[in-house]
């Protein structure tokens, strides 16, 4: 069973613009919530973190924004671990409407699992490897 | 009945600030929405509200920080309204850590009915007077 | 001479929301970022307190919304250290639109020096008495 | 001469997290603000569109976090019209920290012309194409 997660979002003034919707900056912070509860699911709990200072941390961020949110929208955010990729993972999130299932954005990250403060990258847990063996791909050279 | 509220929210990375503990800003986000649920039972939908371009603005906020929030807490926003007083409405709010129901933050804020784009502010709802007697207060010579 | 800034900050969008004006929590980031550059001045440096953990915490924030900036606006924050108060400080801050010089915030924020992580408030440095006796108030019994 | 822009940012407090860096919905509020003067520069300034309805929207954003960046570093960035493709344009954008150059950040956005409330794409200056000739590339079919 690949981990996801589903959070929920209603939009509020500050999530919007003078435009009359969602603004880019609110779209990315509703993703990194999901990616936190991602991130618990897969044997990453916030709480440890803090204390190990063992921290996901992202590599890359992609975002289409397909169709506008809007004020009172509810949105729906579904996050999934996408990738195993040497020592990056990849989560992929799509983000819907409740009301009329319109997709209204979707997004990858690329994540590496860090030790602070040195800022060392470590290896993935094992474990992924045997559960996921679907989502396993080979690193690519980095073309960016 | 007085109308009250209750939200939670989960302390993410982008609450906190290097001091460790969540910073001004983020107590202030909870507050808003926190407010805007509360307009929802005080018979203010956001959604009617971006139709009908009549929304409650803020005209004074006032927020004690008495203990700092941690990464991952879970906090519970508490609010309700606290007195009538003229074209104005004032609303209150307590955050607690929901582990150990330490007082985080509490604040009140002043609000009235403003009919936008014209910004001419309107009488509030004469039901509110009837419903909530208690919240009656005589307008004050502003001081500030 | 009372310790005061200057900081110029242009309307974003993402500063507005969909009333068509600045939402609340942007007014509060320019009065953080204002209160940083005024804490320079009064000889407490961001990059010293990343290192001693001696920061400078707000305890209280009051803010009055007199006029609304709108997008493309350029605003105009002016920051003063206002009163010293026991082991408190109170630091006040004016929103001007550039344009047309029209009053949109005015804020004022009491602040202790803590320790971290201890959180141990800590005395304010003995030159601010001899510097600004003008501002020295004696503390009130907290009234809130 | 492709227009360029240059943005300065210094590291405030609400730009950190717990981990001792600058978080990433903060890079983005830096992008986003250069985007908006480099629109400014191409003949899209900010005022204008309030008025007109006609927004440059992102269709896409891609962002590399390559070092991060703490409190009190300041920031540079440096914004660039990238390409012409079609009905979409690119902008890229490069986050140095000034001090010692290194790079932190690199991200690149499309962008469409658009006429709100009606979500119209429109055609892009034509003085785009005879003053940018080196940016024109052939829209790729979207593979994402």
């Amino acid at each position: 069973m690949i981990p996801t997660i589903e959070t929920h979002e209603q939009v509020m003034f500050f999530d919007t613009d003078c435009g009359g919707v969602v603004h880019n900056i609110a779209y990315l912070r509703w993703i990194e919530t999901a990616r936190t509860r991602l991130a618990d699911h897969l044997g990453l709990p916030l709480r440890e973190m803090s204390e190990s200072k063992r921290f996901p941390v992202v590599l890359r961020t992609e975002i289409d924004y397909r169709s506008p949110a809007k004020l009172s929208d509810t949105v729906r955010v579904r996050g999934r671990l996408d990738a195993i990729e040497g020592i990056r993972f990849w989560c992929a999130f799509e983000l819907h409407r409740d009301d009329d299932e319109t997709l209204l954005v979707s997004s990858r990250q690329a994540l590496a699992l860090i030790q602070m403060p040195e800022g060392k990258p470590m290896r993935l847990p094992e474990a992924w490897a045997e559960h996921y063996p679907e989502l396993m791909v080979r690193p690519r050279r980095k073309k960016h």
